[in-house]
C-alpha cells in the first residue's frame, strides 16, 4: 500500500508541515525507519534527532515547528502513530466460510461472511454474528452469542449461554464462563454452589492470551465496552467492570467486587471479593486492594493506600534495620539522661515536691 | 420443576414456619427474588427486610422466629441455599456416547453412559469411568485413568499416566501431568532433569481454568479428595495438597511442599518449596509462605507471620515516614539534652564522680 | 534395560568406588530405591545413611570416600543423576506420521519423522523441522517455523509468523505470539496500536503450561537459547530474555524490558516495563522490579533492593508496632526530661545566659 503524506495527514486530522506529496509506504519506530517509511517522535526533546533517522515522514505534537523533513503535526502523535499503523497493517478480510472439519450444531444461527477453522464446536442455538471469525480449538458452548465482527483466537473455550459483543477479541485459550469458586461448608467438606449465571462482555473489548473470566453465582458477570484485559487475569463471578478500564497481566479480581469505568490496575494486582473500585482510579503493580477506593486517584501498595503516601513509606522501608537500632540508642541515652537527673534531684521522687522549683 | 416448601424443608433437614405447601419453582438473590422464588438470608439482622422480598419463602437460621412470610428453618442457611440450589439447577443428564469426530485408542476401556465430544483425544491403554463427559478439546494421554462420573470442560490436556478420581471438575484449559519445573546446572546451561513421576487427583475435587498441575519428578503430585482449586493456580512437581483445602486463584505453590488438609490459601499466595503447612492453617492473600507454618493458625504478608501481628504491622507501614521524622527529631532533642546536662555538671565527665551526688 | 555401574560411570564421566560390575535397572531417589537401583546423595552429610538405603549403588561428591556399597564418585552428583536418569527414562522415538484427522496447509513444509496428531492444525507455508511432535490441538499459524526436534504437548497456539527452534519443549495450553498489550489513548477510549511484530524462540528453550509469550508490537520478542521458563508466566510485547536464564511459575515481565543471561527470577516476580536486568541477577520470590537491575547481584521485596538489605529490613517488619509505641513513649519521655531541665533553670530560656555554668 502507498499513501502520500497527505493522505495520512486526512485521516489523521493532522497538518503537513514540508511536502505533502512524499509517498509513505509502511511505518517503523525510530531507529528503524527506512526511507518511504513514517515514524513517530513522542516528545518534543527529540527533534534534534529526527535528521538521524532515515524515515521519510516523521509523526510529531503540535508544539513542534520545523525539521528538515517532512512533518505530520497532530495534537496526540501515539494516537496518530497507532490508527497509521492499523491503515498499513490492515489485511482486507476474506471469509473461509464453514470448514467442513468444525462441528457446527444444525440448530446453530450463523452470520455472514464468517470464518470457521477446522475442529471449532459450535453448540446448539448458538448465534454467531458476521464476519466472525473461530480459529481453530474454539468451543462455543450451547445457546452462547457471539456479535459482529467478533475474532476469537485457538483454544478458546466459551461456556454456555455466554454473550459476547461485536467487535471483540478474545486471545488463545481464553476461558469464559467456567463456574465461579463457591463452595458453602458442610462440616469440613465443601458443597458446591451451583453457579447458574452467565458472562456478558460487551462491544469492543479485547482478553488476553489464558485469561478466565467465570460466570457469575447467579446474574452476570459483566466486561463493558471498551475493556480491554491483559494476559493470564482472573475475573471471579459476578464481578462487573466498566467502561474502558484497563487490566493489566495477572490480575486477580475476586467475586462481586466493581471495578468502575476508566480504572487502570496494573500488574499482578489483587482485588478482594464484594468491594467497589471508583472510576478513573489507579491502583499500582503488585497491589493488594482490601477495601473500596474513591475514584480519580492513584493507589499502591498491600493493603492499597494513597501512591504518594505509599511512595513515601516504602522508600523508609530498607531503612527499618537502622530505625530499630536508633530507638534502641535512643531508649539508652534517654535511660540514661533520666538517671542523672534522678541523681542531681532530692531524694524525693515526687515531682510535685521538687524543691527545686 | 416445582416443590412444595415441605419438601424442600425435607431435603435439607430443616423446619418449616408458616406455609408449608407453598410452591416453589426457583431460587434467587434476596434483591431479584419474585414470587415462586426462595432466596436466603446469612444473618438475623436482615429480618427486617423480610417483608421487601417478593420471595414465597426465604431461608433463615434457626436464630429467626417468625416473619410476615413463610420460612424455611435450617442450621446452615447458605449451605441450605447451596443445596436447594442445586435441586433447581440440576439437569438430568443424556450420555452422548462417543462422537465419530473423536478419536479413542482401540485400546482405550470406556465406561457407560459417557459423553466424548469431537476432538477429543483419548490415548492408548486410558480407562474412562462411567458417566464420564470428556467436552471438545480435551486431550487424555495414555495409561491415564478417569473416575466416574467426573466432568472435563474443553481443551484440557492430561498427560500420560495421570489418575482422576470420581465426581472430579476440570475446568477448561487446565493443564494435568505437565513436566515439573527441575534442571540441573552444567556450568550454566540447564540440563533437563526427567520428571518420571505422575499426578493423582481425589475424589470429589474441583479445578479452576487454566490451572496447571505438574507431574512428580518421582513419585506422585497428590491433590487429595475434596480439595477444591480455583482458575490459574500453580501446582509444581511433587507436590500434596491434604483433603478439603481450598486454593483460591493465582496461588503457587512451589516443589515438593505439603499443604495439610482443611487449609486456606487466599488468592495470589505463594509458597516456596519442600515447607509444610498444618492442618486448618489460613494463609491471607498476596502472602509469602516461606517456612512450616503451624496448625490451626491465620498467617499473613510476605514472608507470612501469624495474622494478627501482621494486621498491626501493616497498618503502622504508611507510618514509616512519620516515623523517621520522629527519630530524627528526639535524636535532636536528645543531643540537645545530653549537651544541657553536660552544661550544668562539674567538668568530671565520670558519672561516678558526680560532685552533685 | 540394564547397564553396569562402570558403564554409567563412563558416561557421565564418574569414577567407581568398589564393585563396578554391580548391575543397575532404574534410578529412585534414597528412601524408594531398591535393589538394582542407583540412588544419589546431595550432601556428604548423609554418608551414614548410606546403609539404609537398598539401592545398589549410590551418586556421590567427589568428597565421600567409601561406604558400605559401591559408590559413583562425581563432580556434580545432582548433575549426573539427571544425565543417568534421562538414560533410563529415555523411550525410544517411533514417528506416527501426520494423522489423517490433523488439517496441515498444502503449502506446509513437513521434515523427516514428525508425529502430528489429530485435531492439530498447521496453517500455510509453515515449516515443521525433523522428528517435531505436535499432540492434539496444537496450531501452528501461517508462516511460523519449528526447528527439529521441538517437541509442541496438546493445545498449544502458536500465531503466525511466529519462529521455534530446535529442540524446543512448549507444554500444554502455552500462547506464543499473541498480541501485545498496546493502546493508544483517543480521550477515554482505546485504540488498539497493531502488534505487527513477531516472536523469536531460541534452542533448546523449555516452556512451561499456559504460559503467554505476546509478539512485539514491532520487532520481535526474543526468548534466547537455553531458557527455562515454568509455568503460568506472562512475557509481555517486545520482551528479550537472555541464554540459560531461568523464569520461575508465574512471573509476570512487562513490556521491551531486557532480562539478561543467565537470571533467575523466582516465583511471582513482576517486572516492569522499559527496563534492564543485569547478566547472572536473581530476583527472590513475590519481587517487583520497578528500575533497572546491575548484573551478578541478588535482589528482593517490592520493589527490589539488595537481598541482604531486604532480610534485615523484612524481619524488623514485624516489630513495626513496637517501635511506633517505642517512640511515642521516648518521646513522652524526652518531653518530661525537657520540662525537668527547663524547671532546673533560671527564668531566662536563653541557654547561653544559663547562670548554673
Amino acid at each position: 500500500m502507498e499513501k502520500t503524506l497527505s493522505e495520512l495527514a486526512q485521516l489523521v486530522d493532522g497538518e503537513v508541515i514540508g511536502d505533502g506529496g512524499v509517498k509513505i509506504v509502511g511505518v517503523a519506530p525510530i531507529e528503524e525507519a527506512r526511507k518511504g517509511q513514517i515514524t513517530f517522535i513522542a516528545h518534543p526533546r527529540y527533534v534534534p534527532h529526527l535528521n538521524e533517522t532515515e524515515a521519510s515522514a516523521v509523526i510529531v505534537s503540535s508544539k513542534v515547528g520545523e525539521a528538515g523533513k517532512p512533518l505530520l503535526r497532530v495534537a496526540n502523535p501515539y494516537l496518530a502513530f497507532a490508527k497509521i499503523l492499523g491503515i498499513y497493517a490492515h489485511r482486507p478480510y476474506e471469509p473461509r466460510g464453514v470448514d467442513q472439519r468444525a462441528w457446527v450444531s444444525p440448530t446453530a444461527k450463523l452470520g455472514e461472511e464468517i470464518s470457521i477453522y477446522p475442529f471449532v464446536y459450535v453448540g446448539d442455538h448458538v448465534q454467531i454474528g458476521n464476519r466472525v471469525i473461530l480459529f481453530p480449538g474454539v468451543f462455543v458452548g450451547d445457546n452462547s452469542v457471539i456479535g459482529d465482527d467478533t475474532l476469537i483466537y485457538p483454544n478458546v473455550s466459551i461456556y454456555e449461554g455466554s454473550r459476547i459483543g461485536k467487535r471483540v477479541i478474545l486471545h488463545g485459550g481464553v476461558v469464559i464462563g467456567s463456574d465461579g469458586f463457591g463452595f458453602a461448608r458442610d462440616g469440613r467438606r465443601s458443597v458446591k454452589i451451583p453457579q447458574v449465571g452467565t458472562v456478558e462482555i460487551g462491544d469492543d473489548v479485547e482478553i488476553g492470551a489464558n485469561t478466565t473470566v467465570d460466570r457469575a453465582a447467579m446474574g452476570k458477570t459483566i466486561i463493558k465496552r471498551g475493556v480491554k484485559i491483559d494476559n493470564l487475569v482472573q475475573v471471579a463471578h459476578s464481578v462487573t467492570i466498566g467502561e474502558d478500564s484497563i487490566i493489566v497481566a495477572q490480575v486477580g479480581i475476586a467475586g462481586s467486587s466493581k471495578i468502575g469505568s476508566n480504572v487502570i490496575l496494573a500488574g499482578q494486582v489483587g482485588v478482594i471479593d464484594h468491594i467497589e473500585i471508583g472510576d478513573n482510579a489507579m491502583v499500582g503493580p503488585q497491589s493488594g486492594v482490601a477495601k473500596d477506593l474513591p475514584p480519580n486517584q492513584a493507589f499502591m501498595g498491600s493493603p492499597s493506600i494513597p501512591h504518594k503516601e505509599y511512595l513515601k513509606a516504602v522508600m523508609t522501608f530498607p531503612k527499618l534495620p537502622e530505625m530499630w537500632r536508633k530507638i534502641g540508642q535512643l531508649g539508652a541515652k534517654v535511660r540514661h539522661l533520666e538517671s542523672e537527673q534522678n541523681k542531681r534531684r532530692p531524694q524525693s521522687t515526687e515531682d510535685i515536691h521538687d524543691p527545686d522549683q
